[in-house]
């Protein structure tokens, strides 16, 4: 496979997750469309096993390699959702799988990595060189590394989320709407544009990130790529990354439309709105999309609007203090 | 149609709901298994429209009527989730919707029932005859009753949950399976059972009700139609009801196993797990059949147990108090 991906890649993609992914379904409520002055469609993708879009693009990696490297097993860098889902996907698959954490990550992350059969190898950040370990144990044990989104067959993956959209859109005779997308990397935001493209070219991907972290939005306005000034500071930390990927950020300033940000509090409240006229549970970072098209209407277009939920992995804390901005 | 429930009734109901009702996922979380002990699916009705289950009879009933009838309007007595079911239902098939609520109702309900079209009428449950209310607006403008279970129609509404049950789990190779639901009247349980004795005969269904309020329970032990002695006490108030109804109990008894009861802790336990491991919003009365399959697995029988995840319409201070549950 070269370094682009085409819809074949993606159908191929699709056709490898099919019988294990979730086709999350697409939610709508008259309570939100009242808010946000037009239809607001949901896919909601933290209902996606391991509670994030990350276990298309782990599945489709893991499927996707030879087998004998699969045999051999795999290894990620990551304390989050892409941790979860290629912890998952690697076991359903018979293939050993090594994480890479910071041994300061939450308790309750390394347990449910554990308990979804991966192996948790941590290492001190202040002391230790994270990619120094993974390279001596990739190497050692001839482990097929799985990035979490510069990389084709993750892309690909991600992409049939994508699929997904035109398809459950064209049902409820939606052929343009602006598509708004969580945007960490770009993995999943790029995947979506691809496949859009091809089924359903009407419609525009528009990538949401946490005010201050908005490398995506200058980098597509620059036109080249920008970094963030900073790594911590929003509870919107799932889709917090240095800068657009390599390989995502000509996909996505190829086929995206103008970058949005929104507010921690922004994003807090879209959670809560989620939880009660929804039902579904996302994670701050999963909810800037879903934010974007409820309180930033004046910057999007169209009488249909589609936000993709993209993680659902919040703690019982974040969510009590979602639901906290409910009170009067 | 006489007061008989066949298959074909079922289908017809499902036939109309076609393209209206969404079909709910069902879901699992290697987690939840883990409590279990067994493998747990979750039927999540909480993701249908309005919240509940209830939406599946309310179309059934609304586009079951003749259009005549259809045309003067429809009436319900409910402050929850039957409502909001034939409220929205209504206004789908644009029919004029009156729904009686007592007065002391919570304001938020009142809201919500208004915002979705219906025109509410408020009594003084102290001084006011409901069902005189109702009737005499029923008689002045020719309105046909929507009943919240005891109704042909509005049971083979609620199979069509039971369909999507036996379809969804013969894709996952799940033949027999016990499927816990939860319940009130019996219209969801009742339509349920009447589905999987036609599509999936090697399912059992099983009711779970409040600990306290197991009329169906104890009715299906004795062989005749036992009352709760008391209507309120418990979180659960979305299932709990005076008795069986007169048409769901013959079919509860010739079809259902033994029910379940559970405490109102184990319902805000189930609640709060399916949050963290499901990420859906469940609501008390929504997560009994959830909390049997979780803490009562003694009970149990079989490697797959099925649980209905009836509603989800949880306030923001329910929710808050379930996630409590989750605390060191």
């Amino acid at each position: 496979m070269t370094e682009a991906v085409t819809i074949a890649d993606i159908d191929a993609a699709a056709l490898r997750l099919k019988g294990h992914v979730r086709r999350t379904p697409l939610l709508n409520s008259p309570f939100l469309d009242e808010i946000a002055g037009r239809r607001v469609w949901i896919k909601a993708e933290c209902l996606q096993h391991t509670g994030s879009f990350k276990y298309r693009g782990a599945w489709s990696a893991i499927s996707g390699i030879a087998e004998a490297a699969r045999k051999r097993g795999v290894i990620a860098f990551s304390s989050g959702n892409h941790a979860q889902g290629v912890a998952l996907a690697a076991r359903q698959h018979g293939a050993a799988c090594v994480i890479i954490m910071p041994s300061d990550a939450p308790a309750l992350k390394i347990a449910n990595t554990r308990a979804l059969g991966a192996e948790v190898v941590l290492y001190d950040r202040a002391n230790e060189d994270r990619d120094a370990i993974g390279a001596a144990m990739a190497e050692a044990r001839g482990l097929s590394l799985i990035k979490p989104f510069d990389a084709p067959l993750v892309i690909a993956g991600q992409a049939s989320c994508g699929l997904e959209i035109a398809e459950q859109a064209a049902k409820r005779g939606i052929k343009s709407a602006q598509v708004l997308t969580c945007c960490g990397g770009g993995g999943l935001t790029s995947g979506i544009a691809l496949a859009l493209e091809a089924r359903a070219p009407d419609m525009t991907v528009r990538p949401v990130e946490p005010q201050g972290f908005d490398d995506v939005a200058r980098s597509l306005q620059a036109g080249r790529i920008e970094r963030n000034p900073a790594l911590t500071g929003s509870i919107c930390d799932a889709i917090i990354t240095p800068q657009p990927g390599d390989l995502t950020f000509p996909i996505l300033k190829r086929l995206c439309g103008a970058g949005l940000a929104v507010s921690d509090q922004e994003a807090l409240r879209a959670m809560a709105l989620a939880l009660l006229r929804l039902k579904i549970v996302i994670e701050p970072g999963g909810a800037v999309a879903l934010a974007a098209a409820l309180f930033h209407g004046d910057a999007l277009e169209g009488e249909d609007v589609i936000a993709v939920a993209s993680g659902g992995n919040a703690d019982p804390e974040m969510m009590t203090r979602a639901l906290e901005t409910l009170g009067a």
